[in-house]
């Protein structure tokens, strides 16, 4: 398997493509949709389709409308949850977030724009040509599962209605279980997919997923406690200032490091159905056990 | 063909099966998406599809999915559309909003999840395996186009954009072709491509559909002037109110009169390509152009 910087340099001349060219009317819209989606994000989820692709033996390019598909569900999400209505942020990854910049309705819009052209490309003829109709359909369909209202949705329903009250850990691990590993389930099982992988071993990616989805979270909820904010890029303490319940208030700050090693090496652990070198992911689970920020 | 009134049942039971069901965390999206599902409205879009579809020589009930996932996605751009930072409606179908039954939040991320059912539901095993890969793939598609930045969502756009301010013909005509007739032209191609259709007749159903559809708008602003809000079920001479363009004010009522009915007769003639009994759908182009409300 190559480094990801090969992957990523794929994903990002990719996305771009799959905007619609030229000029047309709603220019706005398409201002707004590329300014959310060629955000220059860490490409983690889309990353993971291409990995576990090549990692069943096919090449990794049949998979990229399925990558980039995911990110721009991802892309939506963020858009719409920053929305005065819903988190109420006003930046994003330290630039204006899309409504300051297009206004609330075409932010709406071009979430909206995004899920479809989502769709659109995983369905496209090209798309389809590359990996056959059989493919297309199953890889297609569990982004689906994954993205609607008993997943990602559900996940910010969750999260939304468990605001300012203490959540039990059980409704915590739903909500990550649904708000953040399951679009990471999404990309590793659609690149098992597009690469023909059985049934042992989509089981065996989703089960990685999982565990570096919500070591993912868990670490999130340390940094917030013992990062700095320039380190974090963002305010520090946000989740004990909103009375939110996290890992860390719920479980400590110890049990909550042993609960990501033992994630990660889960994670790491689950890749040995796989017959190729899983070394690049392997390293991807681990650097986002120790990441920074 | 069957009457409509058995074509509809079959849309508002399936509808209602497609829904979640049992017990979740997320029942406040559940119900808000119900809510605006289950509405009563006409269902003319997916009626189109059934219609289409058995037209083209194939039980009607295989085209559910695709005709049950036009209407979802029609739903979810009326959730939308009605929220405070879209065109700010209180009331639909005079029954309140979605977003004033269940915050702005909820409404907003329900639209969102109905876009992702639209797919999930087209997608499904039972789904594709009632009409094969291929034309599960091309029906869903297809859909994804129509609804997406260059269609309906477009439309939206540049509706906002035109408000306020005096429109050309040409930009009233390419708004309602993707605000109206976009998801009309699903709804009929769908039927065709799960009915098997060739290209001709896929072609005539899309003419159909551009015919409908822009009769429709153009009957809507005569409507707006000439009915009493009795009639309409809602406030009449609301397009002047808000200084907007509409055919109307544009062309003069006569002239709109002579569109509808050249417009109809246009979609009755494209029927010829098929060699089964078209009148239900000559009677449907009629009715909505005769149509009070």
């Amino acid at each position: 398997m190559r480094d990801t910087k090969y992957y990523q340099d794929l994903i990002e001349t990719a996305l771009k493509n799959y905007l619609p060219q030229g000029e047309y009317r709603e220019k706005s819209l398409i201002d707004s949709m590329e300014y959310s989606l060629m955000c220059g994000g860490k490409r983690i989820r889309p990353l993971l389709t291409l990995m576990f692709c090549e990692l069943c033996g096919e090449d990794a390019k049949i998979a990229l409308p399925y990558a980039c598909a995911l990110e721009m569900i991802h892309t939506y999400s963020l858009i719409h949850d920053d929305l005065p209505c819903m988190d109420d942020d006003d930046y994003r990854r330290g630039k204006p977030s899309n409504h300051k910049v297009f206004g609330e309705d075409i932010a709406t819009l071009s979430g909206d724009a995004l899920q479809s052209l989502a769709f659109e490309i995983m369905l496209s003829e090209s798309a389809v040509e590359a990996v056959s109709a059989d493919r297309a359909v199953k890889a297609a369909y569990t982004l689906s599962k994954y993205c609607g209202a008993l997943g990602m949705v559900g996940g910010q329903v969750i999260d939304i209605e468990s605001e300012g009250k203490s959540a039990e850990l059980e409704v915590l691990q739903e909500m990550d279980e649904k708000k953040t590993a399951a679009l990471i389930k999404a990309g590793c099982e659609m690149g098992c997919i597009i690469g023909s992988a059985d049934e042992k071993k989509i089981k065996a990616a989703r089960e990685y997923a999982h565990c570096i989805g919500i070591a993912f979270q868990i670490m999130d909820d340390i940094l917030d406690v013992t990062s700095t904010s320039e380190e974090l890029g963002k305010p520090v303490g946000s989740d004990s200032d909103n009375e939110k319940s996290t890992y860390v208030s719920l479980l400590g700050i110890e049990k909550c490091k042993e609960l990501v090693d033992e994630l990660t090496d889960k994670a790491i652990k689950s890749l040995s159905v796989f017959d190729n070198d899983t070394q690049s992911l392997s390293d991807l689970a681990l650097s986002l056990a120790n990441r920074k920020n």
